[in-house]
């Protein structure tokens, strides 16, 4: 099965980096733990709805594209 | 603020209505409890990543339409 943790994981950790951006930043600007966003950038974690929305508001991105 | 919570519960609710599914049926199929999906559908619930991937399996949908 595939693990959509990895797939969620890698187009945050590709719509940061296209943007510039640092984790520190983004987790900053979602309120959420630098280490908790590493987790998810590697697809550790399980994030909830609205730690998703917070990142992709953090990205300047649709909730979208974290799940596609 | 928008509530994605809420968002999503519709989108669950009116995905499944469209298919003529019951809710016993989605938390069957999707492995969750009924009175959580019931939650869900409600926006009470802050479903995870991977909750979210096992209802729309269970919809027969992209996990995309979830949160559109």
């Amino acid at each position: 099965m595939e693990d959509w943790r990895i797939r969620v994981g890698k187009n945050v950790r590709r719509l940061r980096e296209d943007r510039g951006l640092t984790q520190e930043r983004i987790a900053f600007d979602a309120k959420i733990d630098l280490t908790y966003l590493g987790g998810i950038e590697r697809g550790k974690r399980n994030p909830s709805l609205l730690v998703m929305v917070r990142i992709s508001d953090a990205l300047g991105v649709a909730v979208t594209e974290l799940v596609a």
